[in-house]
């Protein structure tokens, strides 16, 4: 199932290029409540509950993709975590460009490198431009595949892992160049893409094995595969878990390959991953 | 005036050494929504507007402050930021001993570094132990004064970033020393203090002149003043506002001075800030 927000945060289900308005779904989770509990995103963490109901109600005429305003597929994290230098090549090229990049050292060894975090006010989804902040910096596009997790997870064992994943979605961590802490500049305002629905997990049964590119204006930038990363997408979920625990709709960006570029307003930013979408995302000047 | 969380979720009014449950003012709050609108902490937001309910709530025998289990005086924060180096002895200690600390370059320079972030779901209250996650390694104090953002802010010139705050804490940032990004390392569930209670903007009339101290078992180890701050708080708050939305309930955590030091299961770490509170805090292994 492809799950979505979409215009003044209706919920939708997608299914081919028609989106179902299946909002009256949301009465029958349980009522919100200030201060809530710590439980997370409240429909991811009733999604397993909601499942048919969600199914019967996506009928209807429905609405065209292309007409809709995508929002996140999560609409509220707890946080959203970023895995470094999981790609051979962009490490290649990043030990290549140090006056550009930053890292400590460009490294293999995530274990050591540990996982950062972006800001979730940074979150937006496919149908709302990339705003660049800072005009005289460079800020550059990384594609990803998005994990949203899908239960409370701590300390959890790796054959556990992908059963704690709700769905995929595409993911841009976008950046802004520069000697900041990586969790600052990854953090501007819409700096994380998220979009433009979630797949259930369900309907993704080898998310290892994904080919993925992005395009800037029509030229392909990044082309890569899941199969390619090198720390597993179990192992992120279970090293995130060591530290803190996972709660439903956080969200892992699983890491980037070589080919991250600049961006500049009015371009747009074509991506792909196999079963999951595609999603054309613009950049803009920020007012 | 001081405002608190406390047991099961119950708000409080404290006066001198006395919590008054005033749980009944939360009716006054906006119904909650989900998906919610980006207004940060619901309370926070509402608080000049619910002021004067919760002086008039705050009658009758009350409770013990003694008797109470205090949580976090933010219940739902969007995000918890974090200034690194922002006391020069804490720099040269940082420097002295290169092995147990990672800084990339110990550096008075903090627009160069960058704000780091921690994740919400490592905040807990005074009344909760900190909870020791990786026994074989180092985990540390670092006290400091904690900054409540009480609205939304972006781009705030110098001169109004004050205005922008809700009200002060006393902030506990506990970090596990090694190799990985602060962002991990310092997002532990647990290693975000955040306590006992919140005294209101309007009590400190200046934020920057506070003496602040945490004794361990009784033997003082930080001993410091918020004017020995390398970054002034207005300028956190604006460089914060310059890559991010800041939004009510949003914790900034403004550095911390010379003395970390390790903590043990069994520690009870004293914390006191000038004008706005003391607390104990329990360090217990992880279950």
């Amino acid at each position: 199932m492809r799950i979505c927000w979409f215009n003044d945060n209706r919920l939708g289900v997608v299914k081919g290029d028609t989106v179902f308005d299946v909002s009256k779904v949301l009465e029958k989770l349980p009522k919100p409540t200030y201060p809530a509990s710590r439980h997370g995103d409240t429909l991811i963490a009733n999604l397993a509950a909601l499942r048919g109901d969600l199914e019967a109600a996506a009928t209807g005429t429905g609405i065209p993709a292309a007409s809709v305003k995508f929002l996140s597929p999560v609409a509220a994290p707890t946080k959203i975590i970023g895995t470094p230098t999981n790609y051979h090549d962009h490490i290649a090229e990043a030990a290549k460009q140090s006056d550009v990049f930053t890292y400590k050292r460009p490294s293999s060894n995530i274990d050591d490198q540990g996982l950062f975090l972006k800001a979730n006010s940074s979150l937006i989804g496919a149908g709302e431009p990339v705003r660049l902040r800072f005009p005289d910096r460079r800020s550059d596009h990384e594609m990803e595949l998005g994990v949203i997790i899908g239960k409370k997870a701590s300390n959890i064992r790796l054959e556990d892992a992908l059963s704690c994943v709700a769905g995929y979605a595409i993911a841009l961590d976008m950046v802004v160049r520069g000697s900041q802490d990586r969790s600052m500049r990854k953090s501007i305002d819409t700096y994380a893409v998220l979009g433009p629905w979630m797949v259930t997990a369900d309907e993704v049964p080898n998310p290892s094995v994904l080919g993925f590119s992005l395009a800037v204006n029509g030229v392909t930038k990044q082309k890569s595969n899941t199969k390619d990363m090198i720390m597993t997408i179990e192992r992120q979920i279970q090293f995130a878990s060591e530290y803190y625990t996972l709660l439903p709709g956080d969200i892992i960006m699983t890491g980037t390959p070589s080919g991250v570029s600049q961006v500049k307003p009015g371009d747009v930013m074509h991506c792909e991953i196999d079963t999951i979408a595609a999603m054309d995302v613009r950049i803009t000047a920020d007012e």
